[in-house]
């Protein structure tokens, strides 16, 4: 096959990952028959020092061209003190919103060879696997009104958390569809003894539940589920939630396994392209510096693989790839213990390269 | 010195463990010279069934009329499908507002001798001694409108997060006071990348920092904070949030150091009452067999002396004493290790009162 993908490289440490993932890309291409062609766009801090705005038009347009793309990271100190509107931030939720990206997926799973680097005990956190079905383009994020007002005479700042029933019913949809295939077990987690969002949420998710006899439903709330993913992580499969709760859980997820430097991440809607992106941030300290841990935005790769390009198989051989690395002791500097080689982004890449 | 409290059994073992807790005040005020006079009311799933609302107005009255309220537990399967306005927690949400306790304090603190009952690792939750203070009578809980719409033809459903500068004000001030005379740390969490609300609040910490020169304040995302509280948190002293992310990350927190059956909460105001209560559940599963983990509840009496009465001497005493029986290896089921031997609650209250 042939596919086009839209590289943003992003800011800090983004243009360094994306390199060694296109690399992975364009060896698994040559291994199994496939041509991958990249577009190079801006977005996020690059970008308001090069177009003075974090997300141009043509960024949106060459995405839309594109079959699938592939995102480093955004953001840093340099651009913390802009308002708003202008920050690099912008530009991410920008292009979930541009290309109607409304599903998060956010899986866990820890490398064996890495559990002793969680803060969590080994027999809590050996064989997680879990995923994380964060709701992107609705809620909090962007409801309105969102400003700021005079409420009783003084200042107010108000954020609007609305959802459509058909933003739950696509979301939740695509969740099923996900435990279908895994491990048959749905997690919806909401505040529905609070919230009304959360209440039209939880009866939506237990009526689409009907074409899903064959996963198992159930509901938790907000509050019990940041517990319960501390207490025992392996009693999810898949979980689905709304944009905010996504966010927070999300992150709290990827601290248990000791593997945040490998954790990938995909964004899709309806049509493609879906965006792709390491869970980890830009990381600016050591931005250019050739220290960057290339794993998740090459697992992201493959993610895009599997889930925009529906090649499965050749998604498989780049997982493999990263945890024979793994097994066989390669760390970059974030993951390595005391003691242990320390390699660069690119000796990383070549190892990876290698096990394909 | 003479002090009424109201005591509010709720639902579950909530009796069990305010009679505990009582039992404990009444020997504190023995030893001390003070009288601790109470007046029982209902409140919660009990309180539905009796009353035919889980708030009676007279349970209002008796509250205010008191000096300290504390509360056992609210609700249970039996009410849970119920609609929304007439479940037990409303009676929670309820009670928070007519007293207006904007502040709630949720200590973390581990009692060494239960940190391997952690799913973290020892090294990390050893010592961890944190304060979370939550905003507990607006945003998301309380904002209007919270409804269902019809938005594009169809069915949606709304909750609105607003903040008067007000409200930020005196709960971020509430947090640099306990800051203050812990370790001079304060964190506030927020969404500020995204939020209004957020960053109306992050403005006005900044603005009452000035008056806390000897505290240092930072700002930390929501979505980091639910990582760092996992990868490290010994790192904070006092947190203070928005109601919802405080629901989530004081949930959170509460798991870190295996002491959740030992953790109290106070929920407080400008003006007294303030209500006490333990942070776990009702567990309706062991309710009325004599099973339930009185600490928590009887930790939660020592916060009121401390908060509510200024008597801090006597609070200490039962800390202490709760430590004792915990060292001692006094151990009710919630948290007995296998072969351990298991304290009734009655037991349990015993070797309190003992080592007082
Ligand atoms: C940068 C920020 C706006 C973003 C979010 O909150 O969605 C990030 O935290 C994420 O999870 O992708
Ligand atoms: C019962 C529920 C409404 C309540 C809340 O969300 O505030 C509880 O979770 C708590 O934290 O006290």
């Amino acid at each position: 096959m042939n596919k086009t993908i839209t590289v943003l490289p992003g800011d800090g440490i983004g243009l360094e990952v994306v390199n060694a993932a296109t690399a992975v890309l364009d060896k698994t291409g040559e291994l199994y028959g496939h041509q991958f062609e990249y577009q190079f766009a801006d977005i996020g801090g690059t970008s308001i020092d090069k177009n003075g705005t974090p997300l141009p038009q043509a960024t949106i347009d060459t995405c839309l061209k594109s079959d699938g793309v592939l995102l480093g990271a955004v953001g840093g100190p340099k651009w913390d003190n802009l308002p708003g509107s202008e920050r690099p931030e912008k530009g991410l939720l920008g292009i979930r919103k541009a290309l109607n990206l409304f599903a998060n997926l956010r899986p866990v799973t820890g490398h064996k060879s890495l559990t002793d680097s969680s803060t969590l005990r080994k027999e809590v956190v050996d064989n997680v696997d879990l995923m994380i079905v964060r709701e992107l383009t609705g809620g909090l994020y962007f409801g309105e009104p969102q400003e700021r007002r005079e409420v009783d005479g003084e200042e107010a700042a108000v954020d609007t958390l609305q959802y459509k029933k058909s933003e739950i019913e696509r979301i939740v949809r695509q969740a099923f569809e996900l435990a279908k295939v895994r491990r048959k077990k749905l997690t919806s987690v909401d505040k529905a003894n609070v919230l009304e969002s959360s209440r039209l949420w939880r009866e939506t998710a237990e009526e689409i539940s009907e074409d899903y006899p064959e996963v198992e439903l159930d509901h938790v709330l907000v509050d019990n589920a940041a517990m319960q993913l501390i207490r025992d992580p392996k009693q999810f499969d898949v979980i689905v939630t709304e944009n905010m709760f996504g966010d927070i859980l999300s992150d709290e997820a990827s601290m248990l396994t000791g593997s945040l430097g490998m954790l990938p991440s995909a964004s899709i809607g309806s049509e493609v392209p879906g965006l792709y992106e390491p869970v980890h941030g830009s990381a600016p300290d050591i931005a250019g510096e050739g220290k960057a841990n290339p794993l998740a935005a090459i697992a992201s790769s493959a993610m895009m693989l599997k889930y925009s390009f529906g090649m499965h198989e050749e998604a498989a051989a780049i997982d493999r790839a990263v945890s024979t690395v793994l097994t066989d002791g390669h760390r970059t500097g974030d993951i390595a213990k005391e003691g242990e080689t320390i390699l660069s982004t690119d000796d990383m890449l070549e190892k990876v390269l290698e096990a394909l």
